[in-house]
């Protein structure tokens, strides 16, 4: 990366749980940000009310500032993580008034002053990205603005708020009654001390809000979407959704009708079979319906610090790519050089099928053949077998070559009838 | 749209089953597609090897022609749709080399010429995009290269060949052999009269390595990449894999290891409870691990010629607004003004769970009630009771205002002892 290039200074308005992750991922992997971007990435400043407040090690206490204006007058892309109404929405105007790029994970500003924030920032030609304010780090607004921007979309069913998901697939797979759920999440701080924006729906609804003005080319606004809550969902509304094959979700719903668009946020009925049925715990997954493109679902987690941070890098350095001038989209940044691997060096781990002779010992003499290359076996398990014994050995991470080597010393022995099969195993 | 801005000229070079839906959405959605990139698209033109082939209604003949050279020449954005290696090679350089945008579907040419290809566009700065050669209607492109150009990829798991899918899948279910499976398949028109490209795991290792250069930042060649297939996936591996709580999907996988990357397809044992494991028949889904982001995935429609078509375009749009000069990504095109509709006017289905007198007579005058609003009753599932009968009427597709107004009738009804749930029904 040439010094020569002129580098792209980053302001960073809050440090929060999503801050702190922005700015260690900044710090961390400034290199292959820099590569990507094609120029030097750097934190120009942190703007927090209370500097004298103390912060987690990975953020830079010589960054910091309570001068707010001066640091988004100064910078080339202003992050905002600092959440609420004011200041963020001042302070983006600010930025966006000057031209300068903004990136933002503020989804109740968007579902309420998102009108507002998009004229100023189509009014001065500048960049206004949210990838992390509508499901944290699952990726929505390219898929639905760009990949489907020569399709239609006709309908989103999303399971959006990782708490009332979580509330919910407790109640559904242990049977436990709403409060009970809530106050175990609540213990293990899956839920707020006041968990009303969650469980209200409140928060589903704003991120309707987004995904509907997405979807549909115009502006819907939070006031635009009606919201019903889980607190009325009790154990038998779950016993008797599995009694007809359904499970209770609480879905952001935006749809075209024929005679305009339906946004709303409720529990809704899904057959067991449906997607968004599989969603479990705090996970989000958002279900798209377009007239070409026919169904397509996006899946991962829609909270967290680092999830959210994640997508906010995304947005941070397609800004700071137009900022560095590559205007026309994002290049093929290719300045990796990792070796591709020959099959004999990858890592996995394997179920060995085979058909072994049904005396004492064999088990012992097989398992030696798997330790004298070195690969740790995780589980056996005996199958019913006709006069033979069945086996499946499921081994720890090993090399193909080392897996390979076992293979071969099992089929020459005499303890081995045949080797049925050699199967990978990932996921686990 | 203002007449004077000069249109965007859009060359299709093929006119196949993908060709044909791409003109189709070109001809349908010009409005909506020229209001999206800022100015008229037009098709310039659409190169077929014979233009005295009868072709679908929806391709107009006088724009079909045999001289590709001339139509590449003239057009400012090249969709290339025929596939193959010559002479699609040929003439997408040759439109990188004039600066023109390209967008292909062709993910063989990819797979083996990408580097070639990509240098070529970086020379000329001109677009290369290729959504379509990933995994059909599923955005992974933006999402890999754009969202998570802040993050780490660190592997990805991809069930991105729809006919191997659907073998293993009725394989699983039915407890088929292969081979019935496969001539089944072929029956259907689910596979190709020669698979060998698809249960060889051919087009999945093509797709892996354009996967992992996307999630590495490096050219990973088809020759990398370890292939094997589904032909020697036994019914007694499917059972075995069974009695081990696993199912075998064919995986392309690309991932990070500590001394380099490692790409192959094979088929893999997945736990029951992986995300991927529940994709079923020709479905596609693409399970990316990063390190902040955590586990994303993305589902959808990985091949067919609308599904494809829509992913296609969605590229058409990114280049030609590059043409039309919005050099700075997407703007918001907020040109739609649908109402947002009150939520009375909501159309969805009900389930309405209540309590009723046992008596005769009740469930007809419960039903009356239902059609006095107009709203048809689709099942009645009588539940067990103490002292009264429990009912889950389920509805066809009604407004919320003619529901609550049955609900309001039903409280008010001696027939009625209370009505305990009214759930809104999706996904069915």
């Amino acid at each position: 990366m040439s010094t020569a290039v002129a580098p792209v200074k980053i302001a960073i308005l809050g440090c929060g749980t999503v801050g702190t992750q922005v700015v260690r991922l900044l710090t961390e992997q400034r290199d292959d940000l820099s590569a990507r971007v094609g120029a030097p990435v750097d934190i120009a400043g942190i703007y927090v009310r209370d500097t004298s407040v103390p912060r987690d090690d990975v953020v830079p206490v010589d960054l910091l500032t309570s001068d707010a204006e001066t640091l988004v007058d100064a910078a080339d892309v202003v992050v905002e993580v600092m959440g609420g109404d004011e200041p963020a929405r001042t302070l983006i105007l600010r930025a966006l008034a000057a031209g300068t790029g903004v990136v933002t994970a503020n989804k109740a500003l968007l579902a309420t002053r998102g009108a507002e924030l998009y004229e100023a920032a189509d009014e001065a030609g500048a960049d206004l990205y949210f990838e992390a304010a509508v499901a944290g780090a699952i990726p929505l607004v390219r898929p639905v603005r760009e990949s489907l921007a020569g399709d239609h979309v006709t309908r989103i069913l999303g399971i959006v708020n990782g708490t009332t998901n979580y509330v919910l697939d407790e109640m559904t797979t242990k049977g436990l009654d709403y409060a009970d759920v809530v106050a175990e999440a609540q213990r293990l701080g899956y839920a707020e001390a006041d968990p009303t924006a969650d469980v209200g729906g409140h928060d589903a609804a704003a991120k309707a809000a987004i995904l509907a003005s997405l979807a549909f080319h115009q502006r819907v606004h939070l006031d635009d979407v009606y919201c019903e809550g889980i607190t009325e969902v009790s154990a038998d509304d779950i016993a008797a959704a599995k009694e007809t094959d359904r499970v209770i979700k609480l879905l952001a719903i935006a749809e075209r009708a024929e005679d305009g668009v339906s946004v709303r946020v409720h529990p809704t009925l899904l057959p067991s079979s449906h997607p968004l049925a599989g969603v479990r715990g705090a996970f989000n997954a958002v279900f798209v319906e377009a007239e070409a493109a026919g169904e397509l679902m996006f899946y991962g987690q829609g909270a967290g610090g680092a999830p959210t941070a994640s997508a906010v890098l995304g947005d941070v350095v397609s800004v700071a790519r137009h900022v560095a001038g590559g205007g026309r989209g994002p290049r093929e940044s290719n300045y990796a050089r990792h070796d591709v691997l020959p099959m004999d060096a990858a890592q996995t781990r394997y179920a060995v099928r085979m058909s072994v002779q049904d005396r004492p010992g064999v088990l012992s003499a097989v398992a030696q053949m798997f330790a004298n290359h070195g690969v740790g076996i995780e589980s056996v398990r005996q199958m019913a077998g006709k006069g033979h014994a069945g086996l499946i050995l499921s081994s720890h991470r090993a090399s193909e070559a080392a897996l390979a080597a076992t293979v071969e010393d099992l089929r020459a022995s005499d303890s081995v009838n045949d080797v049925w099969s050699v199967l990978r195993i990932e996921g686990e």
